[in-house]
């Protein structure tokens, strides 16, 4: 589902990588090395390599390598006498200098089994005084770079004289990260990669609940939020000198990703784009400002936008409509010009024609859409109706009125008109709303928001630009009531699986048609017909033609197949049908064709027709065609779908179709909506009671009634 | 959530563990060393070991070593003129000759880095011919196992004199896997470990859809199932040699486990009895039978039950519940005394009061419940209701109707009438139902099913046993359609957050009583005082006290404060109130208190009330005390919560003083149900229609009425 990211577009201009291993990494709770994170990170350098970037790598880790080695030595020197003694700590200096070659041991041994090759490259600080130093490493780096070498940097500590403070205006670098930070500018890389025990920069300890990872570093916008140092908010304290390298380095010119070093994978995921851990850039501050929006903040206030809107009157929340109704119509051609210009794109591009065609807006379509609004508007208001009034007992009423769901989040896929349906239905219902989809809603969008009034506020529909990627919007379970996506069934069905909100909509439409022995079979030639040929790709579409065994030999059916053929469309068969028709065997009943094709079986009977789409079918629509009420009875009671057909077409399983308005979708999950989805789809109900200070005590001071009312 | 379960229950026994790295988990897709799992190994062994396990390894991976040894070795042997040449392939024998002391050799280097110590110990195939050598063999890892050294077993390739075919009836051990499984034996091991690519023995190949991975493998049950060897639908060839080893150490009596060698932690989570993997156990088909129907299988069955049961006529479905009360007040002896025997054993195991309070079926409940049963039977029948009826065009009739909503799962803690609410409403709507939920449940569940009849079967209530966790239970979403815990607020938290099944329920109550200016305080007092002190720990009891400011000194306040100690509850003031009435300060708003405890605010007014709600509130039940009826209108207008209450308890949100009959649960959701949810929170709807044979055709030939209808 990841995608590329606006904001992470450069990444695939990427070709020279820093990796910064923090002692973190490397280093077990126990002090010991991390045999697992120290492989993990040898096979991504492996891959990356292969895949042609230049790798570097700053590696922290000596220390300890180094006592691993001088326990190993203590102990090989030892007499029994000295291992009976108390032992005495090593110093963390004498394990820096004897891990030195030991975390390159390490190194060569594990990049020899990947078939890498490595070189240890020792600096100090010192070293960066004389410029002839950074011109002739740059040389050397570009060799070693050159035969697919990667080197390996560390301070010289064994050599170095710098003391304490390291810290200070004359130092050049005084850690690991700050010497990642500086080789990023002298060696020109194009990525510096900080890794850490933790998956990024979080606005607070990563443990804590609120915390937030904070996907692009802005300076003006986080540094107050952020308090570094010993009272750092922030995790580690390892973070502080990271978030300054990395500064360091972006402010000169090289983007800094903060991610994860014991993620396999992690590296690469950043390379191709993915928005994982911190992004430190030099331009984040100027890309466009919508996108510091994040999609919780939007949700967020749709939401506050959404309960003023419900406070407004049905009148006021009309007039919002019949506004966007008229800016659609005012706006027309610059709409059509923009949607003109999608379309000749998508086809530049290659877009198979049927997504083409999804994308085009039609002659008419504006003004149709425009005349939908106003019959919205005209329809009885959906919100703060009684469903139900109850005397719970005496002046102790209590009603159940429907209310908005909150704040949908509607997801398409080169659907332009959807927008301008969805958007309206929410307004009219009182909900907020996210948009994520094709650029080619932007236009539609602005025409409607500048529709909404300054007292519900604009940002009742957000429209997520693309620096939130879908998979980032479906973890808001906490914010976001309701899913529709409206696009295809590999859409729905990737988000169903990805979520935990609740989707209203259908992944499959396997519908069916069974023809009973009873059937007019004039009537069940129409039928089917229309429901294969009048739009093969909708998911009301037959997919699907059962047929009574009795009516094998019927010339009926002969007719009907010679019709379906004769139209093109192609037949295959079930285990019966394949035999008995000679014609090719269908790989599945369980297969939505979406075109001109579709499968033939013969079943026993009724029943054999309804266990058979209870096992292949979607719940989605289902049709019987019979003259006898009785065996339609038996079909209609017992078909377990949204929707189920007595001697009419599947292609009336359709929001406008049933006469329900504008369509928000048609659900096959059970929960809440099924079927043709209309308004009430966006609505939810609350429980409204009004008494006289009853209370309950044990419920002994209260005779209750419980009797229905009439509603007003 | 994943707790130690009943077939894994022996893993608390465990002490010697025979951990086999097969070729697949230690070498990369290109032949080369996976670093990675290989570290990762080494870590995890590392673990087990400093947590007292005795662990041995039976490890491949030579050859992948050898190859790249005897590269280098070439490549610095080689002239530059031979580097021209073209390279020949290194022999596969020859590389795991040489490849042994290299395996030990990258062994030795990770293991010391983690301060543990190995050995290499080489067989053949004929050494274990020799009863001596299986005496000294048990000897040396004995003594090699007391000083904590992991003993790393190969077979001595160099030296076999064995030859293909391999795999023959005079051979003691063939490969690895064949090798661990001898190990197994002979060192008595508690445990075998095969490590593979995959997560465990499949049914199919692990990537198609319908493959399932099997918890435990029941040689009768799987074996025609599973078909091995060249025709394998199990995904890797690898695997059938595995089931083979696996299936002769089991039987000897060691236990084995196949499981994930790339995933960190899995070993340790197999020896924390979590059920990961496939265990293969000797008495595995004696476990207790109903657990190897697998929760899936008991879902699908249910569906096929319920279908039955909506089949029946509403007197059908009624003689049912009638049957169930009956039979509950004659079994009345032997349900009361076995649950006493569950109060005293949960009193004798120091639960906590409130739970054994909730275990504890109090006098009269049985036939409480037999006569709310009745009560549930004599209702209108729920399901087959129209709701909704419109003529879409001459003689094409749309219905909507209500349905059962399919399969339940409910989950219980301490609830034994719990069960036979639930299962009564299923049966009056229809629907399926697994519960899960602890042995107090199982006799009442008895008598319930013992009431259904045959022509439905009793498998239309399932009681998930305990092989089955409930994390994999709520893995079930394309089986289960609504998931209703009843249990604590902990319980219902821990289900939401780890399912895609919706679920019915709330986690926190955190309700509001608002005392407007205009209130009547004596009206006030006594509902707060009903809200809070009723019953504290219900999820309708008041959590926070908001009064206007302008109370600040009213007499009436200070009497209902004073009547709130009096009765013995502590008061936390928010930042106005705790300075102002001089009280401790609360620590959060957003807390449920479910004890003699509240919270206390002033507020401007019912705006800032409002306000309060919405940011720190659990949107379950607030309430306003005013005599102004246009404030109340305010509240009971803007207020986002299920239940809105105007001068009356918050107590009264329950779904029995509702008037709705037996209660399925309290739903802080905002899709499908909310607030008290009676029988129609198990209903969802269908359309169905009847027609005379009308098609859409382009929407050409036919004429939309869109009537409403008349409900019959």
């Amino acid at each position: 589902m990841a995608t590329a990211d606006q904001s992470r577009i450069f990444m695939k201009d990427v070709k020279r990588v820093i990796i910064k291993v923090g002692t973190a990494v490397v280093t077990r709770h126990d002090g010991r090395v991390s045999t697992g994170n120290f492989g993990v990170l040898c096979e991504q350098v492996k891959e990356i390599n292969a895949l042609g970037y230049e790798v570097i790598i700053v590696s922290s880790g000596a220390v300890g390598v180094g006592k691993q080695r001088l326990n190993y030595r203590k102990l090989v020197n030892s007499s029994f006498a000295d291992m009976q003694k108390p032992q005495t700590e090593l110093d963390g200096k004498a394990c820096a200098a004897v891990g030195q070659s030991g975390l390159m041991a390490l190194y060569d041994m594990l990049f020899t089994q990947l078939d890498v090759s490595s070189s240890q490259l020792l600096v100090t600080d010192s070293d960066f005084e004389n410029p002839n130093f950074r011109e002739r490493l740059r040389e050397t780096v570009e060799s070693l770079l050159d035969l697919k070498v990667v080197p390996i940097f560390n301070e010289n500590d064994a050599i170095s004289t710098r003391k304490a403070p390291y810290e200070d205006s004359s130092g050049i670098f005084w850690d690991n990260d700050s010497l990642a930070g500086l080789l990023a500018i002298e060696l020109k890389a194009d990525l510096l990669v900080l890794l850490s025990d933790v998956d990024g920069l979080y606005s607070g300890p990563p443990s804590e609940p609120q915390s937030k990872m904070i996907h692009t570093y802005i300076k003006d916008k986080y540094h107050n939020e952020i308090t570094f140092g010993d009272k750092s908010r922030v995790g580690r304290g390892g973070m502080t000198a990271k978030v300054k390298a990395a500064l360091v380095a972006s402010n000169s010119g090289t983007p800094v990703v903060i991610t994860s070093g014991s993620a396999s994978g992690s590296i690469i995921r950043v390379l191709q784009g993915e928005k994982i851990g911190t992004l430190f850039h030099k331009d984040a501050s100027l890309w466009e400002p919508s996108s510091d929006v994040s999609a919780c903040e939007m949700a967020v206030t749709a939401r506050e936008c959404s309960r003023r809107l419900q406070n407004l009157s049905s009148d006021e929340r009309n007039k919002i409509l019949l506004d966007v109704a008229d800016a659609l119509e005012k706006n027309e051609n610059l709409i059509r010009t923009e949607n003109e210009a999608d379309v000749a794109a998508a086809q530049d591009a290659g877009y198979e024609k049927f997504l083409v065609d999804r994308l085009t807006l039609k002659p008419g379509k504006i003004s149709a859409l425009a005349k939908s609004i106003r019959t919205l508007a005209r329809m009885e208001d959906p919100i703060n109706q009684i469903l139900k009034r109850t005397e719970i007992a005496e002046n102790l009423i209590l009603e159940k009125t429907s209310c908005p769901l909150g704040v949908l989040l509607v997801i398409f896929e080169s659907r332009p008109d959807a927008l301008v349906q969805i958007a309206s239905l929410a307004i009219r219902s009182g909900n907020g709303l996210l948009l994520k989809g094709g650029k080619e809603a932007m236009r539609s969008n602005k025409v409607i928001t500048g529709a909404i009034p300054s007292n519900v506020g604009e940002k009742l529909i957000g429209l997520v630009t693309s620096r939130d990627e879908i998979a980032d919007l479906l973890k808001l379970h906490d914010v976001i009531d309701l899913v529709i996506p409206r696009g295809s069934n590999k859409l729905v069905s990737q988000i169903k699986t990805s979520t935990k909100i609740p989707v209203l909509g259908h992944a499959d439409g396997i519908c069916h048609v069974y023809i009973d022995k009873s059937a007019n079979m004039n009537m069940a030639k129409q039928i089917v017909m229309d429901a294969k040929i009048d739009y093969p790709a909708a998911c009301n579409a037959m997919e699907t033609l059962l047929v009574h065994k009795d009516l094998i030999k019927a010339p009926g059916l002969d007719d009907l197949l010679l019709s379906l053929k004769t139209k093109g469309v192609a037949i295959f068969g079930g285990p019966v049908a394949h035999e008995v028709l000679c014609i090719p065997e269908a790989n599945s009943f369980h297969h939505e064709y979406s075109s001109m094709a579709c499968a033939i079986e013969f079943v026993d009977d009724v029943q054999s027709a309804i266990d058979h789409i209870h096992c292949y079918g979607s719940a989605h629509t289902d049709c019987i065609v019979t003259t006898d009420d009785k065996v339609a009875e038996t079909f209609l009671r017992q078909v377990d779908s949204a929707a189920v057909f007595h001697n009419a077409s599947t292609r009336f399983s359709d929001g406008a179709r049933f006469g329900l308005g504008a369509e928000v979708g048609i659900s096959t999950g059970r929960i809440h909506a099924r079927g043709p989805v209309g308004v009430e789809g966006l609505l939810t109900t609350r429980w409204i009671m009004r008494g006289s200070g009853q209370v309950v005590n044990g419920d002994n001071d209260i005779a209750y009634t419980h009797k229905n009312l009439p509603l007003p």
